[in-house]
């Protein structure tokens, strides 16, 4: 490589791993390169960690097509990431135990690579959107409920990595079993497929969260679900706000394409619960949905400081 | 003042102003001159604010007497507390509502005065003693249940400064109302003073929370009130857990001197709740009955920075 005149630019393949897709594209110089591309996350025999390989796969033969080297890759995933050390320690929707997947990407791509936890990455975009914007909680609600942290413009982290798991925040003593052992966790009823889930077993009939959605107001049975969500949703919010007192919480994810028919009931119950406190303001993202997949490209900046680093350290 | 070899040393009048006493010291480059002095918050027909005015100036003149003149002053307290603009919104067990204490002691004493919440305060003080601790939650159980939230080594303030206040966190959907407004309340149940006044309510006889705790394994009713305690005290602790993935949760404050009594069952029941993760550690104050009394006296440094400077600045 030569040192001309001019940094080489900076080509991150960013990806964002959810449990039903996963999203990738190019980014050079934070600029996005091309549009992005969704792939399943699980096709036939195929494993998530194959579909990432063939995402990334893709990316970087692009991004070569179009004159770009890529530099380095930024990957978002769910459950307990631990950033520090690049491994994936458990994502139940991937099937995901302990997963190096850091080094997996490093040693098959020979590109630097850093993870993070799905909601850091968006909750970075929201900051790159909104730079004053420097004590919020992010709430994506899709599969399940997570969370990230952000306090004075600084995202928790945790001690071993692990912060973030407000799906899993008991909402109901004795309330509904979670997957995670506990009961009544937030996100059994929170989340877009436990509203879908509940709408179903309750009688009801419907294809979609959106279609859940669509009828609340007119339907019974999908005010009953939606007011339990809302209801789950509005003691998290509460219990995030008296502890950490967030100047807004911004809800992502696919329950947040509702819009005004989370956002309005969301504010009011909060309202309603808080007492003597002022509420926090409550909104939508303003990176939109592909949040997670923007700050994934924007770890880069982390990746880039730890590896230039190293590259001068060694011969 | 003269600039001569050496330079002069940091005196700090530190106070800890609590529901039922203000504790004070003076700290001579941050060790203690004195024994530490406790003054009744309420006496007679005098406020909380004339308690903390005759213990400070009692310091003050204890100080001069030995040599030292005072340099800042540092004081913790309760309530919705903020640092920035030295203002304690609202502390209903002190009466107070919007004062201005950090400008009040400023001008009565013309010392440089910091004030912080007490819970920040005493885990300023938590990490002075244990130096690796870097994520953790201090929660103080008196009067009140509040908290400290240390990220990274940083304490969490919030957008408002009110950030801590984990006693307000709802443990029981329509539980016992709270002087908040709302219902449920963490502190409802597991406060030092919830838990005497439920034994009493209950038919018991006690002077004390101490006494109830020595009740506990012996008499049926202490058993349920102590355990209503504990439970509330394991949902905030998963709650934060879920969210925050602290290393440690460090109960202090009159609640703490139960020890194992309190640690034991809560380390059970948090262990029991928390399904597939591990549970964090849980212990009580290595800084002691005294960690926001100690923690006040460390305020000095931001103190000593912000005045330094703007002295600096003035001709």
């Amino acid at each position: 490589m030569e040192s001309g005149q001019g940094a080489a630019p900076s080509v991150v393949l960013a990806v964002d791993i959810g449990g039903t897709t996963v999203k990738g594209s190019v980014f050079v110089d934070g600029v996005e390169l091309i549009p992005g591309r969704t792939v399943p996350t699980f096709e036939g025999p195929f494993s998530a960690f194959d579909a990432v390989l063939e995402l990334v796969s893709g990316l970087a033969r692009t991004a070569r097509a179009l004159g770009y080297e890529p530099t380095t890759i930024g990957a978002g995933a769910p459950g307990l990431v631990d950033a520090q050390t690049g491994l994936v320690r458990y994502a139940a929707n991937l099937g995901w135990t302990d997963l190096p997947l850091a080094r997996l990407l490093e040693e098959r791509f020979s590109l630097p690579t850093s993870i993070d936890h799905d909601a850091r990455t968006a909750a970075r975009a929201e900051m790159a959107a909104r730079p004053t914007l420097r004590d919020f909680v992010f709430i994506p609600i899709g599969t399940g409920v997570s969370s990230a942290v952000v306090s004075a413009g600084k995202t928790v982290i945790g001690a071993r990595g692990q912060a973030g798991e407000l799906g899993h925040v008991p909402t109901i003593p004795n309330g509904r079993p979670c997957s995670c052992g506990q009961f009544g966790c937030l996100e059994t009823y929170a989340s877009a497929s436990a509203v879908l889930a509940g709408y179903i077993a309750a009688g009801g009939t419907a294809n979609s969260t959106a279609d859940v959605a669509k009828l609340v107001g007119k339907d019974a049975l999908a005010d009953e679900v939606w007011s339990d969500a809302v209801n789950a949703l509005a003691t998290g919010i509460i219990m995030l706000t008296a502890t950490l007192d967030p100047a807004e919480l911004i809800v992502g994810g696919g329950l947040s394409a509702a819009g005004p028919v989370l956002l309005d009931p969301l504010r009011e119950r909060v309202g309603q619960l808080l007492g003597w406190r002022d509420s926090p303001a409550i909104s939508t993202s303003h990176a939109g949905p592909r949040a997670g997949l923007i700050g994934a490209a924007l770890l880069d900046t982390t990746v880039q400081s730890s590896f230039s680093h190293m590259s001068q350290e060694s011969p």
